[in-house]
């Protein structure tokens, strides 16, 4: 059996007062209702909870068959008169708290799958889950409670720590530093060399990569991203930060604690990215440059000198925000401006 | 011993009269050329088939020795006088026909090789191919003459049709639903967590994801492509739906049938897309958009806000594409423009 | 025992008059210091050498802890006063020859591990090293030397060449052809079919790939790369050419040789790209084009015509690198030209 993050069988119902409590949210409505589980407003049946927090989700509200609602204080005026509702300040920590009462991933238990190849000088943590074809190379150590999934290969004196989880199919090269209660999706690489050649009597010749490739606690890596090793000196994700699937980190990258980084993003060689910094999708930053703290940089962006702490950066290549929507709106405005030039030229050849 | 799609043995060649006759073309020149394959107009020898449906590839012609020529109608005119050649109105389709007669691959022999690992309450249908070193956890459904490539993994709880293959090393995430006819290439991963975060006291929590990533029938993905599943709700791609390599479709996303999106696409969280909407390579979309059914996003488009049914976008952000167009040649005049601005100045400064 | 490339232990330090042999370079202080290795200027000890070849990392010289220096003759005078420094005119090259001597990789021993499958008509080289759950499947050629990582997977009828490197995971579709002294990293896909539908009574009906893939010697591919095979005629990824991690090599995409892809750069199908070509980081190309010898494209650019030999461009749509920058020029001055065009209007109004 099971049991989800509130001790509760999975399939448990709440009533509505108890998810209020649960989300520590104003109630209005009749509190007696059973939830069996969230959907999308669209989806939603009567035994079924949506949820509202973005404006532009309130058109599905006419339509929805749902039991009741959590939604946002900002627009709790949005849900239909009568249907019963939860009201919170912050609606993502508390859609958190009911999915992971209404989760119910199996509990998996510890084993060593007897077609593992385990090297020599392995060390394996206590509860330690080793899954079919797992690979684990010589000198390795494995943290107490780490999972290692289906086909996942751990290389040469690498170290994973303690409550993290390989996916199936993941790579880590010969020594790398995988921290404490990490997860990394299928498909993902760590530790590969970095694309770096110098060019000697015409040949692309290869730059060694003796760096390693350090993954610090509480990273969570999505599917099929990369992440080099260092050519010298290391390649550095830094605790805490979440990285989505596809995304590049070429060698020597150092990207700071709490840092997101979107899908598709891909940072050049030695680039140094600060705590804290967003990323969005498909954004992307060129060799050697400094992001700073807290930085921002919007979708689809490209960076191409050092952006300061705190500052917001948009556009190809990626500028203040604001000097980006400027230029924006003047481009917008060009076929006017040519109209003015044509009127002021027609004026100026009367008067010629 | 394997047939090819005509059932003829692989090898035989064809007449060019068959030929003419497979693809319903029209015959001109020698029909008893005999034709075993085909090839690149500046590869081709005499006896193949090169193909000319573009006109950039007429200057090909010239050079080359081609035995005969499969030329769409449009661009009969350029082939050699002389050369013989069977001409079609649409020239892919009868490509098409050509390339499965001439096509050999081998073709698979059910089995269940003994070291694929295969969990409890697994339902394989008849005829399946399952290849070496296979996971397939518990509670699984695979269909009937389904083929699993090596390596694959196929996560509890989940389904895959009938007739479907997935290519060596793919993973599909626990409780994925995936359809009859499918093709996934190598390393595409299915139903991954999206990148869901919601800060807690300055730290990143993970948003649980309990939906699910379903691939209808006769979709192909490409190969190191991610779906993710559905945070609540489902992330879905609809039937007859092909995606290429290396793109990202996030959690709940929904994908209507029959759409096409080329290499390296992003698509960002909810974001629906329509019905036979085409996405150029590298195109992406933001997140919590629609897109209609039938738009089409040029190559390397950013898709910033709803698109229309039937619309064709281009740009960063994407504009419709006559707007775009306008954009792209007003700024190109601009150099001209600031020299007019410059002499009406020096006009004004004169009469001033 | 595993040497390094010099047949020194690894280890073995070397004085700085060593290291100034070793890289042909004029020692300037004291060559009497025991150098045990490299690190980042910020990062090294009194045992390690540091390294400068980018002014901008002239900053962290004046808290270096470096042991000795190596430099670029071009920025000698940066280093402090007293500091004891290799002084070299082409500094990778020379790093180059310190990270081999200071490397201490493995010598991984030939064998063929005992949970491979390998099928029939295989050939296997001396000297080979297949890891475990490899699969090789029918009618493989692998050379002398040639290293298979674990859960490698070699499709029937393909062939690697000698002294080539698979790390785990990586996938080579049937009939693929593969050179001498390759290295290709985890997850990179080799021979998948291409994007290549034609619409038939308004279903996407697929074109079959016949074609192969074909990656000649001394290429190096990095991680999660894909490289799909011809439709008919091949694809070629020409010798010597280095291709970085996530790129997309589409169908009939022919690469010349010692030509370098960047990160998540994308190639659509049947364009050509010459000898020597560089493309930066996310840059693209459509299909049907051509990119001649020696240019270069810049990172982030999109290449949607045919470029010339030796040509530098960037921008998207990519032109030549001094019209671009004249046009973001252009773009930049917007701004004043406005208030220029509303000085004349003023003016023009008075004299109205």
């Amino acid at each position: 059996m099971s049991l989800n993050h509130q001790g509760a069988e999975p399939g448990t119902p709440l009533t509505l007062t108890q998810a209020a409590s649960l989300v520590q949210g104003r109630l209005d409505g009749d509190g007696s209702i059973q939830i069996h589980g969230l959907a999308p407003l669209d989806e939603a049946g009567p035994g079924e909870m949506a949820f509202l927090a973005m404006k532009r989700y309130g058109r599905l509200l006419r339509t929805s068959s749902a039991g009741a609602y959590l939604v946002s204080s900002e627009f709790e005026d949005l849900i239909p008169t009568g249907a019963s509702k939860v009201i919170v300040d912050k609606p993502y920590p508390a859609l958190r708290e009911l999915l992971l009462y209404f989760g119910d991933e199996a509990v998996l238990r510890p084993e060593v799958h007897d077609t593992a190849v385990i090297g020599s000088r392995v060390r394996l943590g206590s509860g330690v889950r080793i899954e079919p074809f797992v690979v684990i190379e010589d000198g390795v150590s494995i943290g107490d409670g780490t999972r290692l999934g289906s086909h996942s290969v751990v290389g040469s004196n690498s170290t994973v720590g303690r409550d993290s989880i390989l996916h199936a199919h993941v790579v880590i090269y010969p020594r790398s530093v995988i921290g404490s209660n990490v997860v990394l999706h299928s498909g993902t690489r760590i530790g590969s060399d970095g694309f770096g050649y110098t060019e000697i009597e015409g040949i692309h010749r290869k730059i060694p990569h003796i760096g390693r490739a350090i993954i610090e606690d509480n990273v969570e890596i999505g599917s099929n991203t990369t992440v080099d090793r260092g050519s010298f000196g290391d390649t550095r994700v830094g605790t805490g930060t979440k990285i989505d699937n596809l995304v590049q980190v070429a060698h020597n990258v150092q990207i700071g604690a709490r840092s997101l980084l979107a899908a598709l993003v891909g940072i050049a060689g030695s680039t140094r990215i600060g705590k804290g910094v967003w990323m969005g999708g498909r954004a992307s930053a060129t060799n050697h440059l400094e992001i700073g703290d807290a930085a921002q940089v919007a979708f689809d962006s490209t960076v191409m000198k050092d952006i300061k702490a705190g500052e917001t950066v948009s556009g190809s290549p990626a500028r203040p925000h604001r000097e980006e929507l400027r230029r924006q709106a003047n481009v917008h405005r060009l076929g006017k401006l040519q109209e003015r030039v044509e009127v002021l030229e027609a004026g100026s050849g009367e008067s010629g």
